[in-house]
């Protein structure tokens, strides 16, 4: 187990691997915000399984974080996520500070259509433009040759394949499965933020939406199974519903029954929100 | 004289880009609209002297013209480019189609703050959007070691170094000096729509801006001097004057007199639109 190399600044990142392209080695990206658990290890994993070198960018994003939401207990543990990139066998960890990313007077952004309408976009309007300047900026500064993105946040992998495609950014996007528990519930680094009694409630998120996605596939009507879904959640504790919606799985356009689908959900416990999303299996009655 | 690769699908560009960097061979870009004249063919000779290969992309972007503008009256001449490109030694020209660079479906814009405000901007609102989306495309498709930019359209080229640098583009972009017939007037691709008696109004353009730039730096108050200068381009015979205005050289900010400056004007002739800049000497009273 050998600690990964960490770099603050892109010039010293943009070294490191120009010297990794010098002896023909690939590299593979994989974007966090910290907090590191297994689902990002999952993700350290399936870099390394198809590249050489693999970066890990551990980086608070501002710019993806509206005034009201929690960009300040949002958690922060560098010591420890670097332990965890030493045991999975990351090479480096790029960690660079806000100013680094954005310094005075940075005044650029990127907007995706497509994938990016409704759903998180209704609850958070500026999330994903945060998201894809972030991105496209790290892929610039460390041009991989792939990044590898959860399925957790599964509207979120979707933008960043549409803005590579869009911009012709020469990387390839790589989806891995999300990391549950043993009850089902998605790995996050807001579940730190979940009380005991909430963690019980916070894992009926799953368990309802694969009821859900059953009962789409076997040909229920699909406004009857999402409203359920929601009334669903409500009973199970959550204290509020953003959304429970079926969409094609590839665009996120409405979901049409011959095709591929993905139930997503976004509901509140407390002050804390979670995600999920799962498969719809495509029926055609 | 050998005649350039054409090339207009992205696979075909990067396969050759490819086969050039193999070679360890430095490559430098041009991105034009067509219509080339003697302005184009200085970018393509600084692009060789600081390149071992030169691209020219030639490429109509209905995406910076509004729908009142002259999209479909803009110069297309495109076997008379390609002679042109022959002759100044161009390595490949880049012609893709419409559809090669917005498939259905595309939806990515890019907007770029700081320079991007104002002059061209009160004008032209989606103009820079539509030249930063795709300056970033052709940059992501070719990955250039440099780009050569024209100081004719000096707020695009200071709305692309902007771009490049917040976005990490690892592009280095040069400004080329604005090449002028004997009688000042700047290269432009518009000139094309001017009658005989329309030139010799046009040519009064860079006369009124150079006097105008002297009397700054002489000492005389900047609202005084753009105002008097605005008066003569009508008097000359302009039919509208959208903006004269000093700035800052680099930032495009409000000038001060203790900075490099630029005056920068948009006047039109009948239905053509011209502009033009020139530099301000900074001057401490």
């Amino acid at each position: 187990m050998s600690q990964p190399v960490v770099v603050d600044t892109v010039v010293a990142l943009r070294a490191q691997i120009r010297d990794w392209r010098l002896h023909g080695l690939s590299v593979a990206m994989v974007p966090t915000m910290g907090a590191l658990h297994d689902g990002h290890i999952s993700l350290v994993r399936a870099a390394l399984s198809t590249a050489d070198r693999c970066i890990v960018s551990i980086f608070v994003n501002p710019a993806q974080f509206a005034p009201t939401e929690d960009l300040d207990k949002y958690p922060r543990q560098m010591a420890r996520d670097l332990d965890r990139l030493a045991e999975a066998g990351a090479h480096l960890a790029f960690t660079p500070t806000v100013s680094e990313m954005y310094p005075t007077g940075f005044a650029t952004k990127i907007s995706v259509g497509g994938p990016s309408a409704g759903l998180e976009s209704d609850f958070r309007p500026t999330f994903f433009q945060g998201v894809a300047t972030v991105v496209a900026k790290l892929f610039l500064q460390a041009l991989p040759d792939r990044a590898i993105f959860g399925e957790k946040d599964y509207q979120q992998l979707c933008v960043v394949r549409k803005l590579c495609r869009d911009l012709d950014l020469p990387v390839d996007i790589v989806g891995a499965p999300t990391v549950r528990d043993g009850h089902g519930l998605a790995m996050s680094s807001r579940n730190a933020y979940l009380g005991a009694a909430e963690l019980g409630v916070a894992r009926q998120l799953n368990v309802i939406l694969r009821q859900a996605a059953a009962a789409l596939a076997a040909g229920t009507d699909e406004s009857s199974v999402t409203a359920k879904a929601a009334a669903a959640l409500l009973e199970a504790g959550f204290d509020r519903v953003d959304y429970v919606a079926a969409r094609e799985s590839l665009t996120l356009a409405p979901w049409r029954r011959a095709s591929d689908g993905r139930l997503l959900a976004a509901a509140w416990l407390g002050r804390t929100r979670l995600i999920d999303n799962v498969e719809v299996s495509s029926f055609i009655p």
